[in-house]
């Protein structure tokens, strides 16, 4: 991932409503129907994706510039019960904005959310190993991999491949 | 873990029924109020411990001994879409059958059923690493440990404690 020039100072990031599921999902489908990142279904619908993405967190963002919505990300518990002091968080660029800061962007807005609603880590549990970027934006954002699980990824091109657990204390 | 002189040859392991709920919950209830090795919160009720244990996992057994319930265990795809080819199991078992080989004989009952089942591997998520025996156990069964996440479990004396990521391939 390359960084702009200038940094996205007209960049905002705010708490999505639920108007906003209609920029949200051609982003949500254009990332899922690769099939190389996510480990939703690649033919997930529109319905399906309103839960997954919206209902199923505790909270929904989108990152908005120029007035188009150009990133969303969730944030939820990653455990319920005597883990729920971790956090997950998915994040999401519309094909256009990639390059740009984005996910850098919403990654420093949800470790904020996070640390203010009183998590006290974050965890992603399916970090797919052939995604050198975000691995190395996740790395330069504080995060480690704490554990890498064997072949439990069906990549379209690459087969049954690794996915990374990451973390980091807030 | 002890293991028995003489091999459980009594013991049975067989799908559960909604009947067999009523046998469940008092050892998932002594399980989970302990709060030493399931991250479900330790008051869980009995409504959301059937709904946990019986309703979202894709099977429930049981294993009983001399006609009496002793053990259970559920088993269901680890992630949907991409990574449903991963199984996942929980076990328990009551307190007056443990060091019987129950759970250990349900861990290869769990496997036998998950290969049936067209599943690849096996993976547990939070093994929380002040279960020794559970570890012992595992590892003797295949299982390695393939994560080990930082203080993601808030266990009761020990206070935030890691989990581990184990798994074996079917």
């Amino acid at each position: 991932m390359s960084y702009p020039a200038k940094p996205l100072s007209a960049l905002t990031v705010r708490v999505a409503t639920a108007e906003d599921f209609a920029s949200i999902w051609p982003i949500f489908r254009a990332v899922v129907s690769r099939g190389d990142t996510y480990v939703y279904a690649p033919e997930t619908d529109e319905v399906e994706a309103e839960r997954l993405w919206m209902q199923l967190p505790l909270r929904t963002y989108v990152a908005e510039l120029g007035g188009a919505i150009v990133g969303t990300y969730y944030l939820k518990p990653n455990q319920l019960g005597l883990g729920d002091h971790v956090a997950n968080a998915g994040y999401m660029v519309a094909d256009a904005a990639r390059g740009q800061g984005v996910a850098s962007a919403m990654c420093l807005h949800s470790l904020d959310t996070a640390r203010a609603l009183g998590f006290k880590a974050m965890q992603f549990n399916f970090v797919v190993s052939s995604n050198h970027g975000a691995i190395r934006l996740w790395e330069r954002h504080g995060f480690a991999v704490v554990g890498r699980v064997p072949g439990v990824f069906r990549h379209p091109a690459l087969g049954l491949i690794p996915a990374l657990v990451m973390h980091r204390f807030l």
